[in-house]
């Protein structure tokens, strides 16, 4: 048997934790499949966790000595961030060491640099578990669905956002308490503006893009929308329409250019996509060859992170002695290869919409509303008047149209909202059908 | 770029045509990704398939030439069977050529002497579509999951009985009658007695459960029952307590052995697993350290397994020049170091059951069978009397158990076959809750 492959990880938080202890708790089968030993031999962490039993490797307060360390030949960087993260990761890489992160926020930001000096210095940059988590996501777009052009996908790639969705549905909850709940129970973070704004989502979208469509990185040009604003009454009747909110990222090649968008979206309840519960994760894949695909699981946690981290790993000590970097370029295709691809603005991305308006219950409020929208050019699938509540004058309208420009819709809510039957905004919902 | 890598498919089938014309649809992005140019040099088919142009590629009547012809570097075996098809592999391992195959029976009967044989003449063989058509889940096991010690996994891997499965269930209609409709249709074969049987999903699932727990093919110990004798009230007293019938593929390792078994299985209606649908196929797998990942999509058709073949293809353009088969073995694990695991025999399998059985509607049955489950130390989970049909004297009886031994439930079984109340045989369906 080959030597060992020798590690270092940096970072013992969450993640490094996990892949610390997994590293040891499956040592020997990931031996028998590497082909290889899996040693740590070197920790950076500024301090010690005390799930861990350091006792055996190197530890050092300082992360970049892992980096510099010369026993050490692949990096395992879990520390987050884009600042010091990418500083350990380009210094490792300058060293001629393969690293493995499953910092998103990181690939997405800076990836076309890193991977650039990944070739350069002739290493791996690898990073399955920055995107859903132990769903091995990377490897089926990069490796699984390699014979096929990749029209589009869609994806539940955020644990918290698809958490709280969930109870509002289930329970009819407000998303601040449901919030609230979630944050107690240490699904989202102290600071969830990450999630619940969709940042998280959008660099874990754009990851997947350039990986189905063999273009780079380009973070800045999604577009990005929470589930801050959603309400519970949309979440209501969008189920009795037979739909179910989710918050997705998706990705789709046009003729016009690539759609790059992250937001909430009714989808048909009879999808396996709208029956992806809780803090799972979900990506469903269409490819011209076998039509779509879906892969489902944990997207975060110490465990099922660390999971795609040994999946990295044991790939490397597979590969030990041939590595080449040109043969599995990062993205799926070598970075001279891959196309610039145009970014769809949004006004000409097109999907059905969900719309809801409050209207003064009064003749002639419907036929006016309905010539707005044939206006812009908008059929109608669906038009539901609510009946008025006890006491109240306004009534809830509710309209799913076809397939129609996001700039037209947007013109006729903005002729909509300027009608006096018309109270405060109209609510805007994308739709999707995922019908491959 | 390096030169390419030349092909040679034999076969012009359902698959092979598929593979030949994809690999033409396709051949830009294929070049971009693999790093090297997918040529197709030689063809062997007995005729032409008037779905193929085969202009630039020779093409023998002998399948063996392909096999021989020096300039191939890898073979596709796209014949199937286990008699001409072992003879080509063989052949064409021997004159050092790479092989692809989408055949599972060859695999699961003769995947050891062959990946050995193969390891021996330092190439690779390739089987990504022999097992769920386009979903890349051998890749999942082999390399996705390489960092989890695999639990358990199941799986709706024959397109045919659950097509039949779904179709019984949505409209009450019987095995006989849909399985005619799926033959007209095309989904099902002239001669359904491999899918609707069974032993098409035994092939996958050996090779599932070999890659999952590094053990090797042991197609021979397989438990395999299939769907014929399925009866339309048994799939609507599921769908009352809760539950879906689905023929799946079950391995599991225990401490007393490893689970093989293919059979009809009531699961509860809220996984997703049960809501795979049609010809669909799906595997759920349990990892110690991600937890339940589920795999989804098409696991038939020409376009769809050639997307698994091509796959492959990919991988071997990645890796010119770095062709050490041992680098990523067959089944995950080098064979010398495969755990040659004992399968644990039928009656020692612990499951819930769902029984029903025919009874006279009189005073003191209940309890009567009820001893007789204590006797065998077997509790019940749900007992359920249906009222008598007008004019009927008989009344079903509906019992899931808790998790109990086959054993123990055979017996019991037998003894209740023999209670004068009780009329014909006891029908009995395992039950399998899935909940990771
Ligand atoms: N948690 C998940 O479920 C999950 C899932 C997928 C991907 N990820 C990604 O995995 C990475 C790690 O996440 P995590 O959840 O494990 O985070 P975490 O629990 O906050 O752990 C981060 C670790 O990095 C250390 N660290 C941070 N800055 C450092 C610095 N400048 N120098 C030295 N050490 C530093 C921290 O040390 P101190 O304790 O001393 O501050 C801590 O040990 C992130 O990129 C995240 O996006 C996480
Ligand atoms: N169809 C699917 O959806 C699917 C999915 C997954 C895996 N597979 C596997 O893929 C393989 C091919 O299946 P298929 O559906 O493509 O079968 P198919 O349509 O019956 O095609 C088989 C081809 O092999 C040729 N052939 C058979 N025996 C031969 C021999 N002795 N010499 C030369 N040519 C021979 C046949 O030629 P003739 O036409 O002259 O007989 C035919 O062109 C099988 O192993 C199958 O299990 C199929």
């Amino acid at each position: 048997m080959s030597p060992p492959l020798k590690i270092g990880i940096c970072g013992l938080g969450t993640v490094g934790s996990g892949t610390f202890n997994l590293l040891h708790e499956n040592a020997d089968l990931l031996k028998a499949r590497a082909g290889v030993s899996l040693d740590v031999v070197h920790v950076g962490a500024r301090r010690d966790n005390p799930a861990c039993d350091l006792s055996g490797a190197q530890v050092s307060r300082d992360i970049f000595a892992v980096a510099a360390d010369p026993e050490v030949a692949v990096v395992v960087e879990l520390i987050g961030g884009t600042t010091v993260a990418r500083e350990l990761v380009e210094a490792a890489i300058r060293a001629g060491k393969h690293v493995v992160t499953a910092n998103k926020a990181l690939i997405a930001e800076h990836g076309n640099a890193l991977f650039a000096l990944a070739v350069e210095h002739s290493v791996q940059l690898r990073y399955e578990a920055a995107i859903a988590g132990g769903i091995p996501i990377v490897k089926a777009l990069r490796e699984g669905l390699s014979g096929n052009r990749i029209e589009w996908l869609a994806g539940i790639i955020n644990g918290t956002t698809n958490f709280i969705l969930t109870e509002m549905r289930d329970k009819g909850r407000d998303f601040a308490d449901v919030l609230a709940e979630a944050q107690a129970l240490g699904y989202a973070e102290a600071d969830p503006t990450f999630d619940v704004e969709g940042v998280d989502a959008a660099h874990k979208l754009v990851i997947l893009a350039s990986l189905a469509f063999g273009m780079p990185l380009k973070f800045e040009s999604v577009y990005t929308e929470g589930i801050t604003r959603l309400q519970p009454q949309d979440v209501a009747y969008a189920e009795e329409l037979g739909y179910v909110i989710k918050h997705l990222g998706i990705a789709r090649q046009t003729n016009q250019g690539v759609e790059l968008r992250v937001h909430p979206t009714l989808i048909p309840r009879q999808r396996l996509l709208a029956n992806v519960d809780g803090v799972r994760n979900a990506v469903l894949i269409e490819g011209n060859a076998v039509g779509p695909t879906l892969y489902c699981g944990a997207g975060a946690g110490d465990r099922p992170t660390a999971s795609a981290v040994l999946a990295d790993l044991v790939d490397l000590g597979r590969a030990t002695g041939s590595a080449d970097p040109s043969q599995l370029p990062a993205l799926g295709v070598a970075s001279g290869n891959l196309q610039d691809l145009p970014v769809l603005a949004m006004e000409d991305v097109e999907s059905p919409w969900y719309l809801r308006m409050e209207a003064r219950d009064k003749p002639g409020v419907m036929s006016g509303l309905t010539s707005l929208f044939s206006e812009q050019g908008i059929s109608i699938e669906a038009l539901i008047q609510k009946a008025p509540l006890e006491g109240q004058t306004l009534v809830s309208v509710i309209v799913v149209t076809n397939q129609a420009r996001q700039g037209s819709v947007k013109d006729a809510v903005r002729a909509i909202e300027g009608l006096d039957s018309i109270d405060g905004d109209v609510t805007c919902i994308r739709v999707e059908q995922l019908d491959g």
